[in-house]
């Protein structure tokens, strides 16, 4: 009865209690406690079932939707949650995870984090967060400098201005990406004699005043899903956000996107963004910033970049050229769960002028109140954690030179693994590495020839049979839980745009090697051999007859 | 040398180390992690400095900005951190900090914190968060069912519908109010035949297709600034934002609302939205949200109710009663991180009908595809943390007795506050506690005497007097740093609606006591003898000379 935390006759006594007694080191959470801080990854080896169970079962064991009169154990409730729930997690930080964008955390974020919910302050206003406030605001002052690069008093004079704010710190790269086209979008419209501005009149209003018809946002198609999100949010609408063609290299093809503003702004739409991609979710390219800045530059559109994936690439001497441009951007996102190794929720959305957030600023009588340093009167969000002192710690800990080698580190290994996929038969690569994501699937030599085919017919059915195939293959590789990749579409110039569903793999967590990414392959071809995927081939060979003869009048 | 972390040299070996050896239990951060488990209290008492520090002096600790090239060991950050941020904090947990909605936490939300951030899951989406998706439902499904009290057979059929949702899951209040207005607009115009609905062609064509000039929202002058913020945002406009008058009970007054829905309506405005409030920041008073059901249901408008703060009443069963009709409210905002007792970062919306959300649905190619259980595909935020485990803890370990007697303590102990202050001739309490909440302020007995006179004037000066003392006596107690009540600005209708400045007690955290209570008011009279405040205090009389006479006029 160590563990004695039951609220069962909930007597008052009982419940100051586990607001005063802390968890005994020997009980069922105080010793998970240790062993999560002496061997985090021991912890999560053993109590993370590899196999995947069924989520209509799991399911079950979440179904009463009456919250219980009586209080349970601690221990009662950590052991059902070891049970059911970290059992049934997924095992984010194993170096074989390698299908979406999270990674392995360093280790001193864990009880960093600690120290962050001990004081649990709130960041909308200073009286409930005191040095958290400066701090987070030197945040958001180092990250603008390490994209804007303003000298010394450029941010002596902005870093700590009360008034104004070089940027906003929020959950994530979504509400970044909102925070930049809201400051856009008000922008547009200020207040003026005649009209009291768009965040006091709204969009319609605002759109009637200036004559336009509709506003538009143009990105290319390899944009991020929150700006059409975005643009529902921000009354925009999502057929407004304009997706422009990309090319061979999953860049936005520029000539197609000034065609397009031309256009718009002869039906009487006005382009209120224009949005780069910096390391796009799906393939990790960059677009070419330097030109998109010129095209919103010269027809004064606000220019946005998403970097929440690839803005660390700006520690990497040799590959920060790929970002060349972005300087010139009127707003940027940053994710700091994505890229600088802190734990999730954590998003940065920078300004390049210190006036641009001023548009977006709001006050309210007993917080956030005018002149107040608050850091809630320019952010989407009310009340928020101090995750900024995560990502303080991190750029001190691990500073420059150490994301440096975690970047380079990663784009080697990307285009060291699409090497080892080219030179492998029954793979395919889709798209190569520009930073450290690429996509491929598996294809049996005998359908790539098919692919090589003149007959276009050919090529598409064998493509459709392979997009089920993919599809099939990577639920299977998920389920047996011993390594994740993930999957999506993209259309690809070299197959006439045609829906092609890839495996897709992100390189960040520094402890996936070479060999097991080699492993990831050779389970791949195991999953190959499965007697469900065979058939699933020999059905598509059958059903593309000519496929080898048609390949070798190819050849010949 | 055990803390050998340092990456100076940034070589990958001393890199891949932050990534795989633990902090030595020897270490800094091992012994304040170890000290924050053992006696969290203990911890902040001796770490957090008592009194303010000059805001602009804290600054200068925080004023490089630029990245450093070279790793910091990880002790050197955390004793500036400990030195720096931690001493520089605000001491939320402590009993004498009343003036904010924030608490001591429960003990167990510590460890619990630390084994998500552990797992670090990515709720956006199944691959990233597996068993944390049907865990969120049941979260969402459990609150749904306190507040809609709907049976076992309605949660069996949606609480795990893939294509529905009962509710969002965000970060916090203003993003829960935000996806119920969102929600809600484009419910308003949804796709027709004509029309491909709100979300894809935007605001503007939305009301141009319904022929409304514009839409409004309706909510009392005591709404939370997260509703104007969302008005803007929405593109619906801040003064499309109604504020309708309060009571003397501060609250909505039906019959100007019901009058201002219909000439809105003959203006060519659509009412979205009528917000009720449970629990207002600044007063704690709850609206008559039967009286606002009807208004809202016999002109078919959408119903939301913002009890953030409020929420939990429900689980008394003596005082549910002030919120009946919010079992009428189409959505209904509740925050985790206030009264559930998790740490910052938690906000739920509920949807009455698991068709609302669809609303605001949408899809992408590489995550949250349609038909899969994402969560993603019904939220504002994207990536987000897995902070729903907090909640199921709580929701289990305190349960519905612990969170009735949190509740029915607060409350009483605000009543029995409220009583001292009554009975205390140098203070007036402005607004009496509903729920937890209460304001009050310094007055001395010769200025509240001249408070009774019949000159208007006199009134009014005396309380532009009083105003500056509460501003400056709040100042003064936040610097002393022994205990903190907030302020803000009412306009009580016992002053004819003259702004007045108040103090602001939130009683939430159950190691307050009424002797803690005591002591505060103590040291405010403490504070009023302090030579500036005396000096006010003498200025206000000298300029209000009549002040004593009058009162004697009118007592007479």
């Amino acid at each position: 009865m160590t563990e004695t935390k039951k609220l069962a006759q909930a007597s008052l006594e009982s419940l100051y209690r586990i607001f005063t007694v802390p968890e005994a080191p020997d009980s069922t959470l105080g010793k998970i406690d240790q062993s999560i801080s002496q061997n985090l990854s021991g912890f999560l080896q053993e109590h993370i079932v590899a196999s995947e169970r069924d989520l209509a079962l799991i399911e079950q064991d979440f179904s009463n939707p009456f919250i219980p009169q009586d209080p349970s154990f601690v221990s009662e409730q950590i052991e059902f949650l070891l049970d059911k729930v970290v059992a049934q997690s997924v095992h984010i930080a194993s170096p074989s995870f390698v299908g979406h964008m999270a990674s392995a955390l360093p280790y001193f974020m864990l009880p960093l984090s600690r120290i962050m919910t001990a004081l649990n302050q709130n960041l909308v206003k200073v009286e409930t967060s005191k040095a958290f406030t400066p701090l987070e605001r030197q945040v958001i002052g180092m990250l603008h400098q390490l994209i804007y690069g303003q000298d010394a008093p450029f941010y002596q004079r902005w870093m700590h201005e009360p008034r104004q704010a070089l940027g906003s710190f929020c959950s994530g790269g979504t509400l970044a990406n909102l925070t930049a086209l809201w400051a856009a979008r008000n922008n547009l419209f200020p207040a003026s004699e005649s009209f009291a501005g768009l965040a006091q009149e709204g969009l319609a209003a605002g759109l009637q005043h200036s004559g336009y018809r509709a506003l538009a946002v143009l990105v290319s198609e390899r944009g991020h899903y929150s700006l059409g999100k975005a643009a529902d949010i921000l009354g925009i609408g999502r057929r407004n956000l304009v997706a422009i063609e990309t090319d061979a290299h999953n860049r936005i093809r520029t000539d197609l996107l000034e065609a397009r503003c031309d256009q718009l702004q002869r039906e009487g739409i006005k382009v209120m963004a224009i949005v780069g991609v910096a390391g796009s979710s799906e393939t990790g390219s960059v677009d070419p910033l330097n030109a998109m800045a010129d095209i919103a530059q010269t027809r004064h559109i606000h220019f946005h970049v998403d970097s929440a994936w690839g803005g660390p690439t700006l520690f990497s001497r040799k590959h920060r050229h790929l970002l060349a441009g972005i300087e010139r951007a009127d707003s940027v996102t940053i994710d700091a769960h994505k890229q600088l190794y802190v734990p999730m929720g954590a998003g940065i959305c920078l300004f390049k002028r210190p006036e641009t957030l001023a548009s977006v600023e709001h006050h309210a009588e007993y917080i956030i109140r005018k002149g107040s340093r608050d850091l809630g009167s320019h952010s989407v969000e009310g009340s928020r954690p101090g995750m900024a002192i995560l990502v303080h710690a991190g750029l001190h800990i691990i500073a420059r030179n150490g994301y440096e080698l975690l970047i380079d580190e990663g784009i080697a290994k990307a285009k060291a693994f699409a090497e080892v996929i080219r030179g492998t038969p029954d793979f395919e690569l889709i798209s190569a590495p520009e930073l450290n994501i690429l996509t491929y699937r598996y294809a049996p030599p005998e359908l790539q020839a098919g692919l090589r085919s003149k007959d276009a017919h050919l090529r598409s059915r064998i493509n459709e049979g392979l997009n089920r195939l993919t599809r099939i293959m990577q639920k299977i590789q998920r389920g047996r839980g011993l390594s994740f990749v993930s999957r999506t579409q993209l259309m690809p110039e070299q197959y006439a745009r045609q829906p092609i569903v890839v495996l897709r793999v992100v390189l960040a967590n520094p402890l996936t090697t070479l060999d097991i990414l080699r492993e990831i392959l050779e389970e791949q071809r195991e999953i190959a051999r499965d007697p469900s995927v065979q058939e699933e081939i020999r059905k598509l060979l059958l059903s593309t007859p000519a496929t080898a003869d048609q390949a070798h009048t190819e050849q010949a």
